[in-house]
């Protein structure tokens, strides 16, 4: 690994097949030319698709997996049957130093368990968590964390969350400050469950070094009213499909609206082009690549229904993250995370 | 009230006062002829509106009241220095049973805390729920509880939100067997909080009498896969603001989109009347009326920025509700949980 990154990626995962994924690995070699990329799955099915793609051969190694997890096998049996699936192989390849991160786009849930499992959590952290990344109208997404990996948190596991998301924000943008919030239902210090009351107090009182605006509430999130909106994977989780179904609907009505009449479609025809960046804006791929945070290596999920554009995009995320030192930061601030416990425990001793 | 239904009107609430509330009253009066209004509030004010109105003269009764609670005010304060304001003598109204409902676009919080207080919940009910009604792309909305009443709720509290949302869709609209789902993180049995699942097994358990549909996600809410979706307050108030957080932020990239050129201008122009039916299907004051249910009364909040059509949907739900036996079915339901409960204690002593 001493010159450039190593990618390793599942070429098995997806809706869409192998196929997608070597193309996807393609616009990402052209964009990422230092890179390398080991390629799991079927070894004559790789192989196959990789000859439509000669320039390749200088950058991919193929490492031949015995076996697929399909999109609908539970974790549990992912667990205990996915040693020498391909995206087993995929995890084991970080785990093993030989790649500095993993790209999947396959079952999500077998994903999370093997890389947990398999990596297990960073030093100081005690859950991991998943980010989305959610347009706001803006250049840069709205990053929410946890959708889903941690379903209950508490208020040191949510500044944990924070802790992550604000170093992962720093690495994907660059941006040096990113604005945190946590989710919750009004802005008010009273207002929600203890875990977040509590959750703000440490922020604050361990002096966590990030940008801490506060409460948030469910409407700031597509507003960007912060860079970071954090919360437990329950909520997260309902959230961001709560999002997706209301976007979802809004197409489907102006879909509805612009096939209504002989004017409406002539008006939808003329405003062709502008509805087509439209619908690209709102395409889930143009924003992919959801991180698995907290854990001993780079593990970033591709949406299964992602097209070539997506995975590559998905491949960016990896590569900005893997090149950056947000682990290092995550550390430095659950150091004072640890160190705020330590010194508050000192102090009801001093006062005892 | 021997003839007819009356209603109980806070004609100082909203942002646009009490011009827009009384031209609701209007409308809602042409509506239903039969129907009677108490309009609470400052007397030479609303008679200076009711001035425009001289139809209204014979169905509406003004009851002068000294002061208003701002939208500013805290429910706390609103509590203790309420007594004589007209959204408090609107309540006031429904508890010494001089009218069957009542309706006030003020002050949420306060509406709510004062409507608890002077109404106190239905025998067996021990929390109060908020509803919201949300497009899904059907003639009738999906509707939401609580959204916001009850921050924390446990197996049993779930429950009793399932029985009230049941009876009120079907008061609501007619539909003798709404489908209710729970909102969780996924389908499976074992996914979620352990008070989610417990519900589960309770409605199952004590056979309460509902078309229950089991887990729904996120993203069935504006998918209307289920008629009623039940949840916390705090899950319910951040899915429901995530919801017209992306709303609006679609809305914004349309509007983007078909201003972004000539073309597009000119396109939109054409479209023009097919856009503005979507604007109003998107309109939240096209499904206003979000009930404060659990009471022994029936009380209705109107969105504070609704217009004069929004505040007469608002007055809508009211006299559906008044006229339904909505709380009788809720009581008998809510007996089932009861009696569950004494079969189980009984079959837990037999086995010891």
């Amino acid at each position: 690994m001493a010159d450039g990154l190593v990618l390793s990626i599942d070429g098995m995962g997806g809706d869409a097949g192998p196929q997608t994924v070597v193309e996807g690995v393609a616009i990402a070699a052209r964009r990422w030319p230092q890179t390398r990329f080991l390629l799991h799955g079927d070894e004559s099915e790789l192989a196959r698709c990789l000859d439509r793609h000669p320039a390749l051969k200088a950058v991919v190694s193929v490492r031949a997996a015995e076996r697929t997890i399909s999109m609908e096998m539970k974790a549990s049996q992912a667990l205990r049957q996915g040693k020498g699936a391909s995206l087993w192989n995929a995890v084991e390849a970080v785990k093993d130093d030989e790649a500095h991160a993993v790209v999947s786009a396959g079952n999500t849930g077998a994903f999370m368990a093997i890389a947990m499992f398999r990596l297990r959590t960073m030093a100081g952290v005690h859950r991991p968590a998943l980010t989305a990344g959610i347009p706001n109208g803006r250049a840069r997404m709205t990053v929410m964390l946890d959708v889903g990996a941690t379903v209950e948190a508490d208020a040191e596991q949510l500044v944990e969350f924070a802790i992550m998301g604000e170093a992962f924000y720093r690495a994907l943008y660059g941006v040096e400050r990113p604005m945190i919030g946590l989710l919750n239902v009004g802005a008010e210090d009273q207002k929600g469950h203890e875990e977040i009351r509590a959750a703000a107090r440490l922020i604050r009182d361990r002096r966590i070094d990030m940008d801490f605006r506060g409460f948030v509430e469910g409407d700031d999130i597509c507003k960007g009213a912060v860079d970071v909106v954090v919360t437990d994977g329950f909520t997260g989780n309902i959230s961001l499909k709560s999002i997706e179904g209301a976007a979802r609907l809004v197409g489907q009505f102006l879909r509805e609206a612009l096939t209504s009449g002989p004017l409406a479609q002539t008006g939808a025809a003329l405003a062709y082009p502008a509805l087509k960046k439209l619908r690209k804006r709102m395409d889930p791929s143009t924003n992919n690549g959801a991180v698995f945070l907290g854990l001993n290596g780079v593990v970033v999920k591709s949406h299964g229904g992602a097209n070539a554009d997506g995975f590559a995009a998905a491949i960016d995320v990896a590569v900005r993250l893997a090149r950056s030192h947000y682990r290092d930061e995550i550390a430095r601030n659950i150091a004072r995370l640890g160190a705020g416990a330590d010194q508050s425990a000192a102090e009801q001793r001093d006062a005892s």
